[in-house]
């Protein structure tokens, strides 16, 4: 019964601090605002984690299991297309900002424009984590090259770079015009132009 | 006498402000460290600026007057064509990135990620910005349509907002990996696959 009870004051205060530091940032949120939505002592919080640092980075992990699963399922989906699983993920993130009415965008993007020059720490796991997601890319068009549904005019890797750094700058200028219309442009050229086989 | 006094202390302010929240963010910013580094008082401070927002909106005034000046000369520079306008936005801004060592980035584009959701004030002039830079950009892109430099396959606004997001999407990732490897691999697509002519 012990175990039970911390694993869940662990998720519960990673579930609360995910949802506040998606929307404030890293150094918008307190720790004291953390402790008082879960309703336990700062001692907790220290059994748990090391600092707010070490937090950030266990939420760096549970924010990328938890938000990315949907994703990470649309990427990996082979019961569709290459240029589907690409759409499917494109989709679900325009429905996920939709609903949260362009606000918090997408939480590694978030952390990374913020703190890449403050924590050297956060900076790496959040670039090792990019790199999982720009691999996920790769290997779709990969595949879509390979069955001739993605254009081979230029490499994978390179393809994937621009479909990742234009999806997080579209979600960037999408939460700051509060309208998902650069996810829609994106999604227009990058499927009807870039990636689309000649 | 008075006049220029002032003008500079202010001027002064704006310039220690820009370094700090270039590199810290706002929320990181701390009016007293603005305040030390360029040896005046608070009163000074609160003479020029009537809250740390207030200093925030004349701070993204100011640097996109000081830091956007090159690159608007080079969007603008007509002894140019549209399409090295465009080039020479990019490669001038790879060097500032080469040179500050992939840290800071984009001004406009780190507010915008940190402050959309937490100050409507801020969110509001960020994103009027915004919307001039990509004016700039579908300027010249539908110049080059005209002269037949750059494909009309997409309408130039459409091309404005890929380009602008994916080169800020970039800008986040070169910073978080720290390469500008991802500015090479936009520079590249963009220039000799999406805008060109076919």
């Amino acid at each position: 019964m012990t175990t039970t009870f911390k694993v869940d004051t662990r998720t519960a205060l990673l579930e609360a601090g995910k949802d506040i530091m998606f929307e404030k940032g890293y150094t918008n949120t307190g720790i004291q605002e953390v402790l008082n939505k879960v309703g336990v002592p700062k001692g907790s919080f220290y059994h748990y984690f090391n600092s707010k640092e070490d937090f950030a980075l266990k939420l760096i992990e549970y924010t990328d299991e938890v938000c990315g699963a949907k994703s990470r399922r649309a990427l990996t989906d082979s019961d569709v297309s290459p240029t589907e699983r690409l759409m499917n993920y494109c989709l679900e993130g325009k429905n996920a900002l939709s609903e949260s009415k362009c606000r918090k965008g997408c939480f590694i993007g978030n952390l990374s424009q913020e703190m890449s020059d403050q924590s050297e720490t956060l900076r790496k796991a959040l670039s090792a984590k990019m790199f999982k997601w720009k691999e996920l890319f790769a290997l779709c068009i990969k595949e879509g090259q390979k069955v001739g549904e993605v254009s081979k005019a230029w490499p994978a890797d390179k393809m994937a770079e621009l479909f990742f750094s234009g999806w997080e700058g579209a979600l960037m200028r999408a939460k700051t015009i509060k309208s998902v219309e650069p996810l829609n442009d994106f999604i227009d050229l990058m499927f009807n132009h870039i990636l689309k086989a000649t």
